[in-house]
């Protein structure tokens, strides 16, 4: 019998044959995550999907023992590639672990499994009446997998990424056996925190099988105001003024109007201001009413001392909402002619410089590079796009987007390092990024990565060939 | 010529004669840091005092070559041991690496050197008008030190520990390579965490020589609140329904009244109020004084409900000075007679019950333990006396003292544990705690630190002995 037959065998005896998948057709879905190109897309050996930690433990057991890599997948929405199993590999898929296990609105905590949706998560603390502030882009991501790429979103202005959210891990190790990581407090000084190193690990050093998150109180009123501005430029360098007086949004984005364009088009809805090139769009929130207009008039304030054209404020929730889809939306809209969605994230008075070497490289190599992105906490969003870009519309292919593609790619993440940025602010490294992060964070510092990898997982059993390149 | 006469010999021409203590009486200041007893105390066979990061990397690649354990040392304020030589070990001092590298304001950011104290550091980010809300008790502690235990101080409720602010570091491994970690922005998915890995190791797995923090703008308005409580349950009750109602202070501390005693006889001031047995402080800021005023109003409704028997304002900056300061020299005050200083943190809900369990101990081994701390984060201070307190002064030896201490310390620990808290939430563990990690984190978590720390320094040059016994 051949070792993936034995491993078959025994994966079934573990989960049970019907939580096991090994027909080719079934397994198609398990091969890709949503990074657009085919490159690094691999069919796994078999899928497995085990239904508590217990079972995760005698899988990484079975695959250490039969040298069998495992990748552990979540909702598959990556785009870096990190969840497409290793050659000769199988998945793991978290979807049935999916329990809230313990929720404690009296610390502000809770508890889930793994595999519960952000969607689901959402559900759960607005049911304890708590706020959990994260918010990356799709909701059908796994609270795991979101863990495992420290994922971001737009209200990190404010309250930083997931990672600053996480109170503790429950993790399996490389070699099957299980630790719980952090815990219900705020502080500790006991010890490595080795919580925040399987943060953003993207499933290469354990297997995150359960989160702990502190929440927050609910704010008591959300606004959302809109000021576009001549220039995108102009538009960028009035926020680090307005942080400065001590206003601090949940969130801060800068769209150009050519680019939401293709979401007006999407949704049929207007962005509601098209004087100027750019937008920035604010989400405030406060303690009360009264404390969201004191913010919001002085927001105002700053923004038209700073060049604003004008300050429009979306009042009803249904509004807000309008807008927020817009913004959200550009990504759907330009999908369909997406080759990769770059997510370079540079200090705060770098973005305008980065926006700006953006539309050269355009003009330079002719491939549209629409730019959006996270204004307050230098997280921009560039697509390279393989099909043109017209009124809002997507258009023909472009010739020759196949040859520019990796020259494009390097530029701008040169770019990002030269300003001393990194290369992913939130989607990870994964499979797609792995031989450029050498340059961005030097050769010492991935040779510590790998020194950290082969100590805890020297038979390179989870997710080999991802984030760095194994020894 | 023996090892250690050539690593003397060779330290000098690195750092000049001038910079390397081998004195005996001189070496004496470096055989300890300020945990009260002897126990593990040790002189060092040289202290070493280089000037920059180059110095650093070169004596760390001479440890390595001779085989020499290396310590860092930054303000010595330390109360685990964890600045202590190890045995046949010298010692690095940091005092002369104080230079502010680069003081960004529009990027809200600051880089010092690793061995600028807190106090310079205060000065340096006033300057720039900007605002770094940690504060660990001792403004002598040096940045780096304060890093490597990821030290807490009061205002973590609403603004984190240490740990929330440090954007980057720059590190000497134990090969004597240097890295710069992550830098000037605040979202990374861009390879494993190394940053917060160090951050709390204590000097074992790299030297920090360098930290970038991320700085706030100034609070518009500050103010200090007291109620007093019949209980210190009933105090503590309090505090998450405060939260829950979305007010954030800055810091939300416990007293107890007979333990505040002895600040008021120390500093020859009084406590505002004498109601009751306990006290809560809070620290409120707002973005203005409107703002402030709103939720101390809040606060306060919120406390009289609770069944604060009062509510004062400290209106004056020289009268909210005068409380903190009566705060913050309950250790002072308690000093002479303290033989350690516990720092344990429990969840939020469990502070009570173990103040309470605090004291059937004390009860029942008859050792004075008076015990205050952070309410907002579950941070609890209990000190081990060895002199009794009477009407807030210290008076005689009590007899046996030295037969509990370890009892006591154990049955505190396992309290921790079994609340599901952790035995340092701010001091770290250095040498004092070390035996005592298994039991709080698990043997899985202790062996993947050792793991760790094996991978990193597979010499064991780096702090040797500290946090966890090495292979």
């Amino acid at each position: 019998m051949s070792n993936i037959d034995k491993w078959r065998k025994r994966a079934a005896q573990i989960v049970g044959q019907e939580n096991l998948i090994t027909e080719n057709s079934e397994l198609i879905p398990f091969s890709h995550d949503e990074y657009a190109l085919d490159t690094f897309n691999r069919m796994p050996l078999a899928v497995v999907k085990p239904a508590t930690e217990e079972e995760i433990q005698e899988i990484v057991r079975l695959c250490r023992e039969l040298k069998v890599p495992l990748t552990v997948r979540g909702g598959g929405t990556g785009l870096s590639g990190g969840c497409v199993p290793a050659e000769q590999g199988v998945v793991l898929s978290l979807e049935r672990l999916n329990s809230v296990v313990d929720a404690d609105p009296a610390n502000h905590i809770i508890t889930v499994q793994a595999g519960v949706a952000l969607k689901r998560l959402y559900e759960e603390v607005d049911k304890m009446g708590l706020y959990f502030p994260p918010h990356p882009g799709d909701e059908g991501a796994f609270i795991g997998g979101a863990v495992a790429t420290n994922a971001g979103g737009a209200r990190a202005v404010k309250y930083g990424t997931i990672r600053r959210f996480v109170l503790g891990l429950q993790v399996v190790w490389a070699d099957g056996r299980l630790s719980n990581l952090g815990g219900k407090f705020i502080k500790s000084s006991s010890g490595y925190n080795l919580t925040d190193l399987i943060i953003g690990s993207e499933g290469t050093l354990g297997i995150i099988t359960r989160v702990t998150l502190s929440l927050l109180p609910r704010p008591g009123a959300i606004s959302t105001l809109i000021a576009p501005f001549d220039s995108v430029r102009q538009a960028i360098e009035t926020v680090p003024d307005i942080l400065h007086r001590g206003i601090l949004p949940t969130a801060v984005e800068f769209v150009q109007h050519e680019v939401i364009s293709c979401a007006e088009q999407l949704l049929k809805k207007s962005w509601p201001t098209h004087d100027g090139s750019a937008s920035l769009l604010f989400i405030l929130d406060g303690r009360s009413e009264d404390d969201l207009l004191a913010q919001a008039e002085e927001l105002a304030e700053l923004l038209e001392s700073g060049g604003a054209l004008d300050v429009l404020i979306a009042e009803s929730p249904e509004r807000q909402e309008e807008i927020l889809a817009l913004r959200s939306m550009i990504y759907e809209a330009l999908r369909e002619g997406t080759v990769e969605l770059f997510d370079i994230c540079v200090p705060r008075s770098e973005i305008a410089g980065h926006v700006e070497f953006v539309k050269e490289v355009e003009e330079r190599y002719k491939i549209q590079l629409p730019t959006y992105g996270h204004a307050g906490d230098g997280n921009v969003h560039t697509h390279y796009m393989r099909k043109a870009i017209s009124n809002g519309l997507l258009g023909a292919e472009v010739t020759g987007w196949q040859q520019l593609h990796q020259q494009v790619r390097e530029e701008l993440f040169a770019d990002a390092a030269a300003r001393g940025g990194v290369i992913s602010g939130e989607h990870g490294i994964g499979r797609v990024k792995r031989e450029y992060l050498v340059n961005n964070l030097g050769a010492v510092n991935v040779e510590v990565m790998r020194l950290i990898k082969h100590a805890l997982d020297s038979e390179n059993i989870l997710n080999p060939g991802k984030v760095v390149q194994q020894y």
